[in-house]
């Protein structure tokens, strides 16, 4: 089944229409026509179903005939990492974050970070094609941050979890969980700096373990959001 | 710290003999030289560290000064899934699944197996370099199986897990796992046919899930060895 995507700001009512490049490929690539069905979300907990009442080029309006709440991730999965000098490798780790559930993806940059500009534009591009894949329906939102330290600042309420090398604690089983909110912190290619693990430990965050060997950032990332897998 | 690959065929006494690759590897873009010390591994739990007494265009001769076996995984973590059609998901499933340490790593052609070509010799050399750089000892195999009923033949006395989108058991918590050898068992894309689903519940396999979501196969695969993590 393919899925959509329409933003709150699409629908009023029970009509709701599609932008330009979700238009394109209903229409392009899978041939959908007016009178079709079709399944969309608003990436905000919102599942659709209707029937395509107007199609053109660039838009495309939908009778609403269906509409589904589906309640947000309980706990909430805040994955945050370094940023990551590849492009296909930070890609890669945003399109498994929200297949993976992820609420908020966010990168900082650290004094490791190499990387100066980061596309924000197309890794929420792939974060849609992910949502969509994976028939969620709630669309991580991407944040930038200049420092751990603002990171930090920001998820102040939630339990800060930070996978580290060089310790045992296992991130899932280690200790109970009682905050629906959950800060997974993976560190920047090279590792933290012995300040950042500081600041991580003196606001409360624990280190936790994902083996006994070195991962890539995005694999570390990626194992650590399956262990919350439900 | 760079690791380099040597096969054990190419260790005699305290020599080893660096190959062509991981000689340019590490003369051009790592600048080593005559003198240097240099950790290598052969793949098969043999970690060494020696001196490089000659070196050459194509080949480097090193004194082999200490040597450690690394034991074999325990368990053993056999990846088994459907060939990926896109090549990129696929060569990045392998180097995954190396970094998380997968013991051998298993393809086999479903019914809804589209792609015919499989590059193996890239798969294997991703594998070597996610090997090398999660600093692990043991290069897993790769292995192309014609049916799933072949691969399942060949690992007739693991254990056998199935990821399967219908079924609710956790794949780690589930039930208790009295082997040391594990088959982690991956659906094709499209997802396994029943005929597959059959043969593995009579081949005494179990069905687990990895959650409520539709996973593409790589990141299945990739989730499915996280939570074995240790």
């Amino acid at each position: 089944m393919n899925i959509f995507y329409c933003p709150p700001s699409g629908i009023k009512g029970d009509i709701a229409e599609l932008g330009e490049n979700e238009t394109r490929h209903a229409s392009k690539a899978l041939r959908f026509r007016e009178g079709d069905t079709i399944t969309f979300t608003d990436g905000t907990g919102g599942w659709y179903d209707g029937t395509i009442i107007r199609m053109l080029d660039d838009s495309a309006q939908i009778r609403i005939a269906s509409h589904t709440e589906i309640p947000a991730y309980n706990p909430r999965l805040v994955l945050a990492m370094g940023i990551i000098k590849k492009r296909d490798r930070l890609e890669f780790a945003v399109e498994k974050a929200t297949e993976l559930g992820a609420s908020d993806i966010c990168l900082f940059r650290s004094r490791h970070t190499v990387k100066e500009n980061v596309r924000m534009d197309r890794l929420e591009s792939t974060a849609l094609s992910a949502m969509k894949q994976s028939q969620r329906a709630w669309l991580p939102e991407i944040k930038l941050f200049p420092s751990l330290r603002e990171l930090l600042d920001t998820y102040s309420d939630a339990i800060c979890l930070a996978a580290h090398e060089k310790v045992k604690e296992d991130p899932v089983t280690g200790y109970t969980i009682d905050n629906d909110n959950i800060l997974l912190l993976v560190g920047p290619e090279g590792g933290f700096s012995e300040p950042e693990i500081e600041e991580v430990r003196q606001r409360g965050g624990q280190l936790v373990s994902l083996g006994d060997y070195r991962l890539r950032a995005e694999t570390a990332a990626i194992a650590f959001l399956s262990r919350f897998l439900k």
